[in-house]
């Protein structure tokens, strides 16, 4: 009986709430985290020649997500540093990965099996931070939903939301790019959170915040220990994304990147090529609804048409239903109207 | 009777000041500030691209001034996302103007006229912001004279003073230029309106605030019409500037970009290369002083003599005089002493 | 017997911790902040031309330190301009140091004996920032070393550790360099008499906090004014960091820009040139140990034989032991296998 009621899936949720962070899940949090500051091109360097510069981007490795809180809800930004332990523990890490001897720990630790560990520990780390930070946020704007989703957020993201400030620290300076502007599966998989958690604390979710954490953690120790595994950048909401993003702006979130390299077929490229006015992109929304009574009919048929030009399916699906639909507009694109050549095409 | 007291300034004033700003001037102020955040260059394409940071640039815009004004005072920067109707209004007008079907939102909102009303009233909530602003400061430091100014002005400047930061969050860097160094208009007109608001609630302006916010909003609003209606980027402040700030500074404060344009006679140019040392202007504060005295003298004489040879009149109101004065001296610039070849000229 | 209680020095210090700061001390903190205000490249420059942003530059450099104490203690950034005479007084320096007829009062305060008095005072100030800073840190963490610690670092820095920002007002940016890359002497001893005053806050330094005060005040003063007066740039600390640096971390903290102009014989370009992996300064640790054994042995063998070659001392005392005690690990520098030449060589 014991036993079974202990495996009941709230049970185990809310024991598994309740497991104390500190010290063991921290520490993997600090190792993978300062491990990502060593991946950094000149941080090895930088630890040599000027180690407090080092020290202080490592702690903005760690703490960067309660600094950025604070920064937020108007709390001490030096709030963290006057937990000593967990300061020591990070400095321990930071010197262990920077200077051991032989650079023993630095290996055991990159040692892929020991990563996938931490790595998953790290997540656990995450998303606990992000309930946390969305419970505090809850106590000073009980109605606040941007406040609750945006502290969240800065809570699962840490420090790569300042990351311009943190390269500063070390001389170096990328303005032309930013984690909002590109954002990594870990950001977007906060930003989510920070909604679902958000959504659980209002009431409109109805799950206990045990059985959320659990959930949540699973789905992000699975993700980010098999896109570390794989030594993937790729991302599980491209796809959903890939389907509301066109539909609500016009264009894939955030998955530029992808695309920019599928050569002059992609959709960007097309646009750019065709010059369609800015605002094409923004009638996406009328055209859905209109074209979804036409796409039973037209889809097929456009399909096996285009095709055999290569155009990103991404396109087809939400573009050619509107050129299907205005065939004598004078915005036609060449390339749809000249002929295929194929004997028995219905749309040449 | 009624109709005559309504109609009495006073009471006009204090009905005005009591005018509730949301939803309608509100509207107004998030259009406005949305509309500039689109003429930036590569802002369509950054809606498009990557939603999340045009988004987050759109509310700098709405909530720019709350934002800095927090964080001079020491409060949550995040407060003002605590005010979920105010967000939902600036995301819907966001959308509207970036997403919008057939572009028909921004097409409308930019037509002149239209344009005009919504311009005129984000003049009236700027008024307003800095008067809560000021009270609010007040409030806080009761003789914080420099306090009181600071929070005025960043609530009536908003996002201009923290454009450079708002562009980073586009992937945009122009650290040689920012508001503080070439300000605009609405800056400047803020920092003279937090000055009056703060003369007035240190009662040393022998006015109302009703009637303050009254004049001081109609000021505004005529002004910014008339500048938005001719597409002017001049400054009525740039007349009295430029009696108070060559006598105070040596130069035109932020009046560089009309001077440079002026050719090798402008003051700056014949500063420059006659090597002047760069304290000279510095002495226009005694020379000022002691000049008026011989002015009613000199002056006459002097102008038509360096009048011949096209010298800004500027140069000739404040420091001529001082030539005047040191008529042996070394430093004496070649152009002056050469003799101009004029018949009776009384100089040479 | 009055006389001599007097001249105690714990009287002495005592008296000395009270003496108030304001007017005359701060008097010397302005003007020594404002004048290196002035020595920056383009300043004088920008005061004439923009008259508000140098303003508010030499506010920052007045100010810096309790703007930046206030952001990390999450107390309003602009409590310092609540203080309307400071603020005052601070702007009658700026004007008089820009603006003053004849270059008058920057030519008086410039003058070596006069800039030597007001740099010591300005140093007076410093640690006495540090001590109040800390104090009020542990006001409110009783046990936050790192807290304490920080505070106290930025109060004795002040606009140093901001000057990326107080540039971009300027319309510089450097993004290369930053104060905590290139640590000037102030910053490094503020560090360093932030570390003593928090030891003394919590009773591990059995000294009063006036004495304190008093020994590390002369100290500044002494080191600051000898600097100043031979403009140097070195600092005292250079030595000690020599030693205990190599030994932690693999190399001089900062002293990079000493060592880079050795020429090729320094330690960075001897370890660039052998292409001895970047691990290999962390191991200084351990062999500092183990050699420290062998050391009164091989020492002066190998530095009779090294010499002649012209390496770095700093080389012999930390790396050599090591490589004569593996003399036969293929990674021996050939340098140090070639045969020197020189008769009776004990290691050729």
């Amino acid at each position: 009986m014991d036993l079974l009621s202990a495996l009941s899936l709230g049970e185990l949720a809310l024991s598994f709430s309740r497991v104390p962070l500190f010290p063991v899940f921290d520490l993997s949090y600090f190792i993978v985290s300062i491990l990502y500051l060593k991946y950094e091109p000149g941080a090895v360097e930088l630890s040599r020649r000027h180690p407090m510069a080092s020290w202080l981007c490592a702690m903005l490795h760690c703490f960067g997500s309660y600094i950025l809180a604070d920064l937020l809800l108007g709390e001490p930004l030096i709030d963290c540093f006057g937990n000593n332990s967990s300061i020591l523990l990070a400095s321990a890490v930071w010197y262990l990965v920077f200077f051991c001897p032989l650079d023993l720990f630095y290996k055991c630790v990159c040692f892929l099996p020991v990563k996938l560990i931490f790595v998953a520990m790290k997540e656990v780390v995450r998303v606990r931070k992000i309930a946390v930070g969305i419970h505090h946020a809850h106590h000073h704007y009980h109605h606040g939903w941007f406040v609750m989703i945006a502290t969240g957020w800065v809570k699962g993201s840490g420090v790569a939301l300042m990351s311009n400030f943190e390269q500063l620290l070390r001389g170096v300076w990328k303005p032309e790019t930013n984690e909002i502007l590109h954002m990594s599966f870990p950001t977007k998989a906060s930003l989510y959170g920070a909604v679902l958690f958000t959504l659980q604390q209002t009431r409109w979710l109805p799950l206990s915040k045990a059985s959320l954490i659990f959930v949540f953690t699973l789905f992000m120790v699975s993700c980010k220990v098999f896109l570390t595994a794989t030594h993937s950048h790729s991302s599980p909401f491209d796809v959903l994304e890939g389907y509301v993003c066109p539909v609500l702006f016009g264009m894939a979130w955030g998955g530029d990147h992808h695309h920019d390299n599928h050569g002059p077929h992609s959709v960007t490229a097309f646009w750019r090529a065709h010059r369609i006015p800015a605002a094409a992109p923004a009638r996406n929304l009328s055209i859905y609804i209109i074209s979804s009574l036409k796409l039973h009919l037209d889809c097929e048929r456009i399909s096996s048409h285009v095709e055999t030009r290569s155009f990103d399916q991404h396109f087809l699906s939400t573009c050619a239903p509107l050129y299907a639909g205005c065939c004598e507009a004078t915005s036609w694109p060449e390339q749809l109207t000249a002929p295929c050549g194929q004997e028995g095409c219905s749309l040449c």
